[in-house]
């Protein structure tokens, strides 16, 4: 049994993480990490530091703060031998990864970089079917309110949360997943708003090593319905991801209908590794947004006031 | 013998690329493609597809074209089984380079993504003094004159053209080679001109993984004299690289005054790689840039008229 603490108990920590951690076998939560927020009947510490120093055993820590400061709480864990659960995206930079990979491995401990939107229950048909079918064009539509989804999250406006990127980096861990070959960025242009340091839109031109075209429009602001669809022509028909992956449609038609299941797949995983003494940590969606930032044009919007 | 192209007859390639082919045994100058610039003597073509479908033999081609087009170049002349040197950055984004890679294993030819400041004569006696003396503390000075060392380069300031890492990725491309540990930005921020798309000055404050402070300034107003210098602080004394890596020193004194010769050691080791059937594309300076503006603060300061 895998003895399980949560540091920073947030939206996504209640939201997801402690709802998963009931329904998985194998790892229970016996403590939390965070500077307000406390659990009733778990054990509680204002900071990991004060965690690590207690008498309180713990196996495991899942890193629900925000990614700013998460190689530090990393780094910190894996030295004092826990396995580690990282929220995503993994850390405010690409270069912060690899030491942390060195030291989980060094240490024969399990560090798990998770993207939860790969267990969406339409991501491994939609990858097997890909495999089949090959690709002719891509086109990603990611547009949600922040308002609703991140309500006072400021953190994601600051530098190194990623602004619209947030939601945007779980549609490119669905493709990097299942498009057949590796793509990359061509063009970009990233709206700031006048008073904030991530960008609040996004515009993305990839294309894949064969030539395939990938489109993503990413959008902060969307009003109405949410859109987190993913569409793929093929020789086959187009095939369609919606609602972050819950659903599968090949040219309208139903395919897969399942019910959300993401968390309770990424402690599955989990669980799995620390078993096997294996870790998982791939860096190609937040190394995608990396070059967004890098190549994309920036483009100057109205200022957001939340 | 290599038979060799230059793709983009510009003044990197005439200051520095023609002089050290001519110096280097085992390699040749065959053909120029580039669109305007001719070189007498040389078979001319005006893109690098008219050269390949001519009947001028070539090996290998040199692209001394923008970041920005380099990759479609690059995999073109893999595609045709031509060896590649790309000079630096090695594209307009870190993706782009992963099927680069796997296309020339493929093909069994030499893809190098060169780094000509490593080549300095000062680097390998750095990397060999501090792997004996552990730096306590890195201070980086990296400040030119952006309209005497890039006149009439616009492409600097486009998207994907870097600003002032285009020099900046040089102080990189030493600091990942002679430090014994890896490191990562822990806080940056970035000045883009008001009228350009690229930052005209940076401040970087990166850790190394064992908590090694190391601080880069890079400036590309610099008026007067012109500075490249890297200090690093160890228990033996102040180890100083300066001029680009063409001096050290110790506390002061001078352990290495050795002429230039940063181009005419890439074409020694790529003639070397060449004849090993090997390759040799390390991404980490050109990380660490993208990782600069994921995770740096934008500031906007004084338009920019070259």
């Amino acid at each position: 049994m895998i003895r399980l603490a949560i540091v920073g108990l947030g939206k996504i920590a209640r939201d997801q993480h402690l709802p998963a951690i009931e329904k998985t076998e194998g790892i229970e939560l016996v403590a939390i990490a965070s500077r307000n927020a406390t659990l009733e009947g778990v054990a509680h510490f204002t900071s990991l530091d004060e965690l690590l120093a207690s008498d309180v055993a713990v196996d495991a820590v899942a890193l629900c703060t925000p990614p700013q400061v998460r190689r530090e709480q990393a780094a910190l864990a894996l030295s004092h031998g826990k396995h580690v659960l990282l929220e995503k995206p993994p850390g405010a930079t690409v270069s912060e990864l690899a030491p942390l990979v060195a030291a989980a491995q060094a240490s024969g401990k399990t560090l798990f970089a998770t993207w939860h939107s790969r267990f969406a229950p339409a991501v491994e048909p939609a990858r097997a079917f890909l495999a089949e079918h090959a690709p002719r064009a891509v086109m990603v539509e990611w547009k949600e309110d922040v308002r609703v989804w991140h309500p006072g999250q400021d953190w994601i406006f600051e530098p190194g949360g990623l602004g619209v990127f947030d939601p945007g980096i779980n549609a490119l861990s669905i493709l990097t997943r299942i498009l057949p070959n590796p793509f990359f960025l061509t063009k970009a242009s990233l709206g700031f708003p006048a008073n904030r340091d991530a960008p609040i839109e996004a515009a993305l031109d990839f294309a894949d090593s064969t030539g395939v075209p990938i489109r993503a429009e990413l959008d902060f602001l969307q009003t109405g319905p949410q859109t987190w669809d993913i569409h793929v022509e093929t020789g086959a028909g187009r095939l369609t991801l919606s609602l972050g992956g819950s659903r599968l449609f090949l040219d309208g038609k139903a395919l897969i209908e399942a019910p959300e299941a993401e968390y309770p797949g990424i402690y599955k995983h989990f669980v799995d590794l620390v078993a096997r003494g294996a870790g998982d940590v791939d860096l190609a969606p937040l190394q995608h947004v990396a070059d967004a930032f890098l190549l994309g044009r920036r483009i100057v919007v109205a200022p957001f006031e939340g």
